[in-house]
């Protein structure tokens, strides 16, 4: 279709998807307010350069030069124009600060890998609460949102971004070898995984321990079997999260000792939202209270985006019976 | 603020501000689904050049190469996208064919104007009906959608951008004059009319009517004064659509016998939204037959798009007790 303007990695959605786009969207943002998180929007076009979100984030293949000879770039989240807001308009507002968007932002794609290059998020970022409370809450209207939009099955995968790099740390390994580690992690390379940690002393439990996934309720009898590997302090802040979260959403939570941040900003907790009906995450999200130390106002901060279409996909996966835990 | 990477011409929205935004959005989206207008959402990025538009609107200042080479461009409106979805998506579907949108656009801005660079609009496009039916629907949806966002003293102002070169040809003018005359309407710069018409034999008696703002219920009489100058065709669009229009609706309309389109897809009926606690109109439309021809579906097709920003500026305009007409 050459008279066509679509470029690859974008879509039209017409009335009949739109109609359950917009449902899933208006349940969402209307648990958000109810609990607190009030909706903010912030500009698609970001000036690029000086950012205090510099060497945190991926940068933007979405560079432009407007008119007056400005150079601009597409956002790729609302994680940092939230941390911009709070660090500025905010500024003398006591914390706890709660936020939430219903928002498009753009990412780089590989020709021809089907991806989308632009996508609708919604999501919420909790700032300068006590950590193992922010964490259990957001964790909590997580839940609520899952809930509202209509998914059934979903569950949540958290993880410990500081774990493995403990674990080698205690195990003496060097600064290269856990940098190595972590972007096998990263990229789920278990190859790449072994092969770094064949040459280290302890390498090979530490990788088994990296491999585990198990239901948050049996995380109290694995962590006493594996207190002489890693040591209690090293599952400290897992089992406190764990211990916080209600019943009903613990037995929704699995723990995967090896789940890897993909953006530069999370450290510590970090999680990612699926359902059985759909074979990638539909969301994700974390503590980035780094960000909000290179923004200017240092504070615990946690926060998670879905990606609306994929909740949608997801949702009707789970109606046409794919994958259902029932 | 060298924190910030809030662009000139961009701006948050905080809380209190977007749930009255949100509000208002809803509200219309809801109307205009209520009407039949099925919500449509198309890519931000569009492919640069190639387009069948181009010609028709204005060249984008935001055109940026993505990673794989690619020029892409922000679009500026929603009109031309759902040109393209009616001459694609639904090329077989019988006509009438209608949308509705509520989505973010990006203009050219002059740095120091003030001007928003990125705009939320929401808007309707009927296709494919017989023109007067058309006309005096989207007219009427328009009313519609205008009360149920909450606005009290709205004004429509419609016009018929054929008027005046009709009126230019029958005096003899040349197509020079023509096109300078449509400049000096489309920039309202009144003395450059003047001065271009000077040199046209009955050039005055045109100049005052391409200034002449009527209430519409008068136009049955005015144009039985102005029939010896302008003749009762040249008029003839405009009186049917005032013909067409029910009492409630007619009584809220002015007509602008100069009013002229600022985007080159437009052509016949064009009107504005005005509200008197606003400086500037809230949004406009008109008829633009000649973009369905250039996406290669000709047909009738009638549209408008409210910036949502701005009929929320006139309704606290209004609450604040400004220009009421009460």
């Amino acid at each position: 279709m050459s008279r066509s303007a679509k470029p690859a990695g974008t879509r039209d959605v017409l009335p009949d998807e739109m109609r359950e786009l917009r449902a899933i969207s208006r349940a969402i943002v209307d648990v958000l307010e109810e609990a607190g998180y009030g909706e903010v929007r912030a500009p698609a076009l970001e000036s690029e350069g000086g950012s205090f979100a510099e060497g945190l984030v991926p940068t933007s293949p979405y560079r432009l030069v407007d008119g007056n000879g400005e150079t601009l770039v597409l956002r790729s989240d609302m994680t940092v124009p939230i941390a911009r807001i709070a660090a500025t308009r905010y500024a003398s507002v006591q914390p706890p600060l709660r936020f939430s968007y219903l928002a498009r932002a753009w990412r780089r794609i590989e020709r021809g890998s089907g991806e989308a290059r632009e996508f609708m998020q919604a999501g919420a970022e909790l700032l300068g609460q006590q950590p193992t409370l922010a964490e259990a809450e957001v964790l909590g209207v997580l839940a609520r949102v899952l809930d509202a939009a209509g998914l059934r099955d979903w569950r949540i995968c958290v993880g410990d971004s500081g774990l493995v790099s403990r674990l080698l740390e205690s195990a003496g390994a060097d600064q290269g070898v856990s940098a190595a580690v972590a972007r096998a992690l990263t990229d789920a390379d278990f190859v790449a995984l072994d092969a770094v940690l064949s040459g280290v002393d302890g390498g090979a439990a530490v990788a088994a321990i990296a491999r585990k996934r198990i239901d948050a309720d049996e995380l109290a009898g694995t962590a006493r079997g594996l207190a002489d590997q890693v040591g209690a302090d090293a599952l400290g802040p897992l089992e406190q999260l764990v211990g916080a979260l209600p019943d009903e959403l613990r037995t929704r939570t699995i723990v995967d000792f090896g789940l890897s941040p993909r953006i530069g900003y999370y450290g510590g907790l970090v999680f990612e939202v699926y359902d059985p009906s759909f074979g990638r995450p539909i969301g994700s999200g974390g503590r980035y209270d780094r960000l909000m130390e290179a923004a200017g106002r240092p504070m615990t901060a946690v926060g998670f985006s879905l990606d609306v279409e994929l909740v949608h996909a997801a949702i009707a996966g789970e109606e046409r019976g794919e994958g259902g835990a029932q």
